[in-house]
């Protein structure tokens, strides 16, 4: 079955946001073995929906569209769907007295009540726009709300809709692997060997700030894990599993099985390090928290960076991080520590510190810490990004296998 | 003239990441005057490529394409451009000299200097691909690395190049608002009555949290400065401007415009709020730090909240928040503070405090605080980012109307 999604919006064409709709709609069918084949982004438009689904439904189709249902002037999904399939649009009234007790004087009630005549409704927990279902002869059309929470809380009722609408005949094998401190043109030269032997196993890699994620999809449960065997043997110490293959979910569910805690002084990184814990539940069962000592003095007050260390090797220097470690060490007395310090640019640059030069500092108490010299390119966001991947990396090595 | 913009992708459609890509280049365009009308993700595929530009190019058009480029195994965009458009490829001697002097001992190089013969370069600064336009009889189509950080870095040459190429009639003026601790049942009322009113004058409403992003264009500057004005007053002490209509860049540019310092305290959102300020560049004029005191023990270490607070009130409450505050300006004296502990979920929700529950502490050295109980919906992620733009929302509203 042909599966395509359709984001309706001009805010999407306009670059205000990317379509994350489409990434987490793909990345749950993805996990169920469904496949989609295409994404597409049209305009608020009643002429370019109708002409998009037309095209796609030469061949039987499952479509999801995603916006333009709520209750403002360039919200135009029903409408164009009521055009162009000549479909009549009809105020569910149990619809629009539950929406009257929830949302208590909105004028646009009414609007929002107003369903397809003959769809199967989906509930929308958070705002008032419900998802709907139309079955055609040649297939489904879902609609669902364009606001990234109110779909994502819908999404659980439209996955179990289509795996009772659909059967897959076999559902496959999906295993992933995170290579850590590696790139391309490394890890390429063993998954072409390994694609050649196992054809029945499809290969993705895909390059994460020098990590590299592998997803191996195959019908065949043994051949796949033969292939997994052997891309653990070709880099001993540097692979972990995840279900999302990000080291991040790694160093999460290791530290939760080890019963370690963590804390963190981060500078350059400005508190998206501690953000990739936090924002996983149950983090707070290790997570302690981390200073983000941004200015310098904060470093000294805070952490306890001598004047002296902060004046002769600046902030961005080994010396500096080892006392931001120590400091941390001493303030929280957590179990691991990781201390960052860079300049992620785009000024403030130095010769022996060009924009990009980040050291990493990783410890665990009473242990002597690791602190590298790390550069990174590209712009802040990425050498801000690539920092972190490596700082967790270097982290993820030392609990799992340098550690007593 | 019809732009289009194609990422070629198995990781796009298997939801391992969002497009951003897309979102980047229809960003740039959109802030020359130039307007993108469809996004497009498809697979790995050469017969998929083809059909698509196939159908594009039945009327004159520019194709951005995206990804398929780098040496691995699931790239085959060059050789889908070959097969479907009869084009040669040849090795670019200068191009492959050069990567062998930055990418020495990588064993791919000959394979990414082959470029499309009669095509014009992009020089890629991070990376092995070049990018690589080719002019057709209906049109151009322009081949882009997927990698992000070497996408952003070429944009500047392919805009540029657009520029150069395609010359807008009238290059529309945009202006942008954002109105906070809004919604759109609110403003779509007034925006509906100035839309009757000024026809001339598109508009564009995105919710965001309980703010809303506005966005005007007109090829009338006067009518459209004349419909800003309008917007003003209907939201008094409400409103703020920016390029991109963020509330965190509003902040930080009165930030900068006031010469005060901030620094925060922060339990649910984790980090993240300290990120909204330090991704910008020249954050550190303003920013001194970021407390993250996750844990209780922190709460009390690092902050200098009682422990019989904690116990009678609890770390969700406004006692705590209050007390952060405190700590905040005693360890850090910043000018301004803000505090946050909620609860986030999915667990940890009880009777008095359920899931979405985040006290908010907005103040400045010396003057009472403001301490808001506030409730925000959906999951762990959309709460956390609900309550960032809330907090922000205070801050700017305190710092801009309420501070002598």
């Amino acid at each position: 079955m042909n599966i395509e999604i359709i984001a309706i919006g001009d805010e999407l064409l306009a670059g205000k946001t990317a379509n994350t709709n489409a990434k987490l709609i793909s990345e749950k069918l993805y996990s169920k073995g469904y496949r989609v084949n295409k994404h597409h982004v049209i305009k608020d438009s009643v002429d370019c929906l109708a002409t998009l689904i037309g095209e796609i439904f030469i061949e039987p189709s499952l479509v999801i569209c995603t916006g333009g249902l709520g209750p403002t002037i360039d919200d135009l999904t029903k409408k164009a769907m009521q055009k162009s399939f000549d479909l009549e649009l009809e105020v569910d009234q149990n619809l629009l007295k539950d929406l009257e007790v929830r949302f208590p004087g909105q004028s646009t009630l009414e609007n929002q009540a107003t369903v397809i005549k003959g769809s199967h409704l989906i509930e929308n927990k958070l705002g008032t726009a419900p998802g709907m279902i139309y079955t055609f002869a040649k297939g489904k059309v879902i609609l669902l709300p364009g606001v990234p929470s109110e779909l994502e809380a819908m999404l659980g009722d439209v996955l179990a809709f289509i795996e009772s609408s659909y059967t897959l005949s076999s559902v496959p094998f999906v295993r992933s692997l995170g290579v850590i401190l590696s790139n391309e043109p490394e890890v390429d030269p063993i998954i072409r060997g390994l694609q050649e032997k196992h054809s029945g196993v499809e290969f993705g890699i895909y390059p994460n700030f020098g990590n590299i994620s592998l997803s191996m999809t195959s019908l065949d449960e043994k051949e796949l894990e033969e292939v997994v065997r052997k891309i653990l043997l070709a880099f001993p110490r540097r692979t972990f599993f995840s279900e999302n293959t990000r080291i991040e979910e790694a160093v999460h569910s290791l530290l939760i099985e080890r019963g370690k805690s963590l804390a963190l002084a981060e500078s350059c990184s400005g508190g998206l390090l501690a953000s990739c814990f936090t924002k996983q539940p149950d983090s707070s069962k290790y997570f302690m928290g981390s200073i983000v000592s941004y200015s310098n003095e904060l470093k000294q007050k805070l952490l306890g960076v001598e004047e002296d260390t902060l004046e002769k090797f600046g902030a961005v220097s080994s010396q500096t991080v080892s006392q931001m470690l120590q400091g941390l060490f001493e303030k929280t007395d957590s179990d691991y520590g990781v201390a960052i310090s860079g300049t992620a640019g785009p000024s403030g640059g130095t010769e022996n510190t060009p924009v990009g030069t980040v050291f990493i500092g990783v410890g665990k108490k009473g242990e002597e810490p690791i602190v590298q010299k790390t550069f990174h390119r590209g712009n802040r966001a990425r050498v801000t990004e690539s920092t972190i991947i490596r700082a967790l990396s270097v982290l993820y090595q030392k609990i799992k296998y340098e550690s007593s």
